[in-house]
């Protein structure tokens, strides 16, 4: 393949790998010899059955996942899981506590208020209108909570947590769909880890849930079948039809994990990539990050420009320079450079020139 | 591409048309000359929002979908309407009527008892071992019902209703997984319509409900956001990222639908081939199918060897020939030959051809 690829900073859907993408297209008509493509196998056929448990267990390996927790395939994205997460761990009446740093904190607060939890909003960022994550320590936590859920990384704002909340017995529960695979992370920190797959993971459609197996069980009998995890772990994810080429896809882009050194390598080259970004813009009058140093994301990096009547231009200019997706989310404005596991170095390097040099022009 | 093809018998994940597949590979690194996989591109960007709208104008166009009712494309399949359809449709006490046809349906009927609705079954064909479909004007509905369901296509015996169940005033609920697109349907009997995609509409990830608007907007207060069907409806099914590689997909296998004569010229051919294979089987004294020959299915056909063991032997010769997937559901055993609307008739002579050949040997 010869495509003019472009550097797409998307939130997502996101970036992916372009081996992944050439991979795929070059056996969709024929997967492994058997004159059918992967999305036309049955996901029960022994194909494909080998397919999920490769994906399975090489994100068992990439990751560390230790035995004590289940890899669920769900379909319904993060979202499907702020709904799935207190029918499954609460009862009407448990309290929980939420870190809130911002939009995606905001909705799993509000989805979890419809199943009578009582939703403790440990600390909310609002005074800083979400540009920092609370300090470790700055906060009490309810040691009576059936757990404590918070973002790691909040794709919107732009903010991230350096640290892991210290919880006690009570599970923590994290979305890392915007951060997952990027660095690593001891998952046996962790009661539950979730992630929408359409940043680091491949297409949209698909919802990585890790869980620890004795939290599971216990989910409410009105539970849909479909996001009921013990069911799910008896069943391999396959209780109903899977997403079957986002997990194949998913097990090409764990292959390509592996090729950079894993999360360990990954994380390198997501830290190099963020700091060029970020030290371009805090030297530059022209721009500025809103983000309080402490809390930058490595992998959403807002920006603002000191005259916001050439927003505009800088979006036009950047998108006829091959530079994608730039501009912020509808709800804040400004820039927003989503640099995920997939944008490569060079792409941040283009992206840092053209910022100079609109600046240039613009000055 | 010259991949050599199967003609692949599969149920679901299932045969999709060659063209679909070429198409979707060659433009998987770039898309509408955008440097980027459709898989890639924000679900909120122009040219997202114009492909899902095309897709659902397709749709619309396709099945004569008339503007009272919503397109909604979800996640979580078929399954997942079976709790979604009661916690929008029904409050807790009220009763619903279920035509039960075999193992989908009864699916349907268990999951919808999570939810305190008193679900009467009116028919149920275990006297037939879910080999035949109760006669029109057999049975009594209950005009109070909040819905009627029914399957009118059951994937795994292999058997179909004919006609429309009459339901008065009282909506008509129909999993169409298994043959939607596959002849012209009259949408406006129906109060709501959904079905898995993996058969006639693309890869799984994705159901697509098409609901009358005077439905909606009465869903319990825990609905899920993800299938809550007015919110959804407003948001043109992006309340949270839709599966976007589905969408597209299915948009490209509606316009083949389209350059086959629409559902008009697919339903012929599909009345073509089925009826070539059930008149093969039924002249054959080596194979026979068990179902009544007005609840024959035209999508899955089911049938079995006089000497079942020769079972394996077939499915692996008949694998061996570049006819996959013929192995009949696990529950049932025999063979299922799943035609759906992208085998093409080459396929199904194909398959003849290997029957006949195989019953002169093994005779």
């Amino acid at each position: 393949m010869s495509a003019v690829r472009a550097y797409n900073f998307s939130s997502g859907p996101a970036i992916m790998p372009l081996e992944v993408l050439e991979s795929a297209a070059a056996e969709l008509t024929d997967w492994q010899g058997s004159g059918m493509s992967v999305m036309e196998v049955s996901h029960r056929g022994k194909a494909f059955v080998a397919c999920a448990a490769e994906t399975e267990a090489r994100l068992r390996s990439v990751m560390g996942i230790p035995d004590d927790y289940a890899v669920l395939f769900l379909q319904g994205g993060a979202t499907g899981q702020f709904s799935a997460i207190p029918l499954n761990l609460t009862a009407p009446g448990d309290t929980i506590d939420v870190l809130h740093t911002g939009q995606w904190s905001a909705k799993a607060i509000s989805e979890a208020r419809k199943y009578g939890v009582d939703v403790r909003v440990v600390t909310d960022e609002k005074a800083s209108n979400y540009t920092t994550t609370p300090a470790a320590g700055s906060y009490e936590l309810n040691p009576a909570a059936t757990y404590v859920h918070y973002t790691p990384n909040e794709t919107i704002g732009g903010v991230a947590f350096h640290y892991v909340p210290e919880t006690g017995d009570v599970p923590l529960v994290a979305d890392m769909s915007s951060m997952i695979l990027s660095e690593p992370v001891d998952v046996s920190k962790y009661g539950l880890i979730y992630a929408g797959t359409q940043k680091n993971m491949g297409p949209s459609g698909m919802c990585v849930v890790i869980v620890r197996r004795d939290l599971m069980g216990h989910a409410r009998p009105e539970t849909p079948t479909i996001v009921e995890y013990s069911g799910m772990a008896a069943n391999d994810s396959m209780l109903n039809t899977p997403p079957t080429f986002g997990i194949y896809l998913l097990g090409k882009i764990l292959a390509w994990v592996e090729s950079k050194g894993g999360v360990e390598g990954i994380a390198e080259i997501n830290r190099a990539k963020a700091a060029a970004l970020y030290e371009y813009i805090d030297a530059s009058d022209f721009y500025s990050n809103p983000v309080a140093p402490d809390s930058r994301s490595i992998m959403n990096v807002t920006f603002v420009l000191a005259n916001p009547e050439l927003d505009k231009a800088f979006v036009a200019q950047a998108e006829a320079a091959g530079l994608t997706n730039l501009a912020g989310h509808r709800s804040v404005g400004g820039m927003r450079a989503s640099i995920y596991n997939a944008m490569p170095r060079e792409g941040v390097d283009a992206l840092i020139a053209f910022m100079a040099d609109f600046a240039a022009k613009n000055s």
